[in-house]
């Protein structure tokens, strides 16, 4: 009863989940259709738009990436307290606003890469870099948290991996920015609580852990050794099974085909990560069977940030610069067909209770 | 199919609506009895806790009023764009933070006044009143907002509405703070979520509309008049009617009883508001029989909150002042007993679509 499982809360057109058949469509579009060919603004103007013809919309992005002083200077305060990039993505994010529902859309989807590149700087004591109008999202992203010009396939990389996580279904967060919308309330209002949504550790969507299971097992020649004691002492492999997904999660397939292009052929990480999957499925198998444990979309997501150079803490608010413009288009979709999201309560307390007054 | 109306999401020992026979129960209590009894850090400890002995909860929550020259700085930015005071409360109250969740939660519950009134006094260009921690806490909210030290009729008017207003099943804010929270997430970010569904139209509990009727009509002989003419326009008498109780809210008449104690006998606001009540009342069962319009918590909270001198921007911030309480008790709640809330959506669009190569 809690979990609401099960429970239709909205119809859509922004994708579909079938974790049976292992199938993830996005605005109509197979996920690796979608991922492996459009850039990151078409995407997002497929989403909240409907079409692909991105030009403009990516321009108007581009002047919008600029954080005001009073955003970088809570930022910094933040910094100093050493908050969690999450908690300093939220901040920043509830300063911004817009004189329209399209507006604030924009204006919250340009500045997200701003506010964790600029975080990202400022918590390791350097200098936030301004953004470039002249690169795309993807690309100015990168940029901005090194300082640096992106090469061509790592900012194909990131983009593969922002398109394809934008958007999955009702998960916790778009639920979350949609009952936000439903009352009426600002687009700002509804994506600041999704971010406080998505940085809940059940939301989904932790890529960190799997890559340090990689990590400790180092080559895959003790790939099997490793994972039988850690089967046998009954621990969870990170980055295999999935709540939905009962057969492969599309997604990793995506992923894996843009790490692979990203990190060249005979990479290492690239080939240690295939292998440890590899013995990973043949053992989750051998040790129960039938339960058709994948591997899911934390794993080579993992594989591909890391290669892209990012930190685990900055895993979580990767996926929020992409899935940004998913619970965006969530909220217009609800905002054009609107019913208040109002379930109820059954109440298990008593009744008629009486006041004891207070002893003089 | 959108709104989940009827459908129970949740298990609740923190408030009962029976909105066919007019009741409602909070923590055990009939909404009377608690409201005009419990001082309101009763009423939160009761709601947190399950106990009515608050005098060590109201002493820590004094000591936690003061803000960080950072939020206030954030405050001072916000009132020179002109913010909206619930835009400020909700980035304010994101910048607030706990060692665990009881310490965020005393946290936020702490700050909510001192937000709002500094916020206030910074948006009309005074300086903020620094919180005293000798004062309760509605009484302290009174004194940061006007600098005087409030009478005790008017503090217990206060008092009487924060404990009406503190919990009521599943609106749409208190759902919010329960998804935010069902993944894990902190109670910061939670209650940021539920500021943001407070501040929607359609949640309801906006109260300005009710009292510009009241002071439209002006003096009670003209009442039958103006009421004949908008009902006979189709208008909506603002302050009656209301989406769950079919006969009267209970609440409307706890606020009544206050603000009649609190105004005084013979004050002519409390004379006019009953008398366009009562006119109202007959009016809509003459024009729209059986349909049992009645008087809504609105009409008495506008009521009550201006008579206290608040005015009509502010009443939406004391009311999230009074709900914070009930959002942080559903966390508690749902932290107890926590299953991830994720409901599904249904495809509606196409899924084979394919791209087509952008032309060279």
């Amino acid at each position: 009863m809690n979990g609401l499982e099960g429970v239709v809360a909205a119809e859509t057109k922004l994708s579909m989940v079938d974790g049976e058949k292992g199938e993830l469509v996005i605005a109509g579009y197979p996920v690796a259709e979608l991922a492996l060919n459009a850039t990151f603004e078409e995407t997002a103007h497929l989403l909240w738009y409907g079409t692909t013809d991105a030009a403009d919309f990516r321009r108007d992005l581009a002047g919008r990436r600029a954080l005001d002083p009073e955003a970088l200077e809570l930022l910094a305060a933040a910094a100093r307290k050493g908050a969690d990039p999450m908690d300093a993505l939220r901040m920043a994010a509830g300063t911004l606003g817009g004189t329209s529902d399209d507006n604030a859309a924009r204006n919250l989807l340009a500045a997200f890469p701003t506010i964790v590149a600029a975080y990202w700087r400022l918590l390791h004591g350097r200098e936030p870099v301004a953004p470039r109008a002249d690169l795309g999202h993807a690309a100015n992203y990168l940029y901005m948290l090194t300082a640096e010009l992106p090469g061509d396939q790592r900012v194909r990389g990131l983009e593969t991996y922002l398109n394809t996580v934008v958007d999955h279904g009702l998960n916790a967060s778009t639920f979350t920015a949609r009952v936000i919308a439903s009352t009426g309330s600002d687009f700002v209002s509804a994506v600041v609580g999704a971010v406080g949504a998505l940085k809940g550790p059940l939301h989904g969507g932790a890529p960190g852990p799997a890559l340090d299971m990689v990590f400790e097992i180092g080559q895959v020649a003790r790939a099997e050794e490793v994972l039988r004691r850690k089967i046998a002492a009954g621990e969870r492999l990170m980055g295999f099974g999935h709540r939905v997904y009962k057969v492969r999660d599309p997604r990793a397939d995506v992923l894996a085909a843009a790490a692979e292009r990203m990190l060249g052929p005979g990479n290492a990480l690239y080939d240690l990560a295939r292998g440890v999957e590899a013995v990973a499925l043949r053992l989750l198998e051998e040790a129960k069977p039938g339960r058709r444990l994948q591997t899911n979309v934390e794993f080579y997501t993992a594989l591909l940030l890391h290669g892209l150079g990012l930190e685990v803490p900055l895993f979580t608010p990767t996926f929020a610069i992409s899935r940004a413009a998913g619970w965006i288009a969530h909220c217009f979709e609800q905002r054009r067909a609107n019913r208040l999201i109002r379930p109820q309560s059954v109440y298990a307390g008593p009744r008629d209770l009486r006041w004891a007054a207070t002893p003089a």
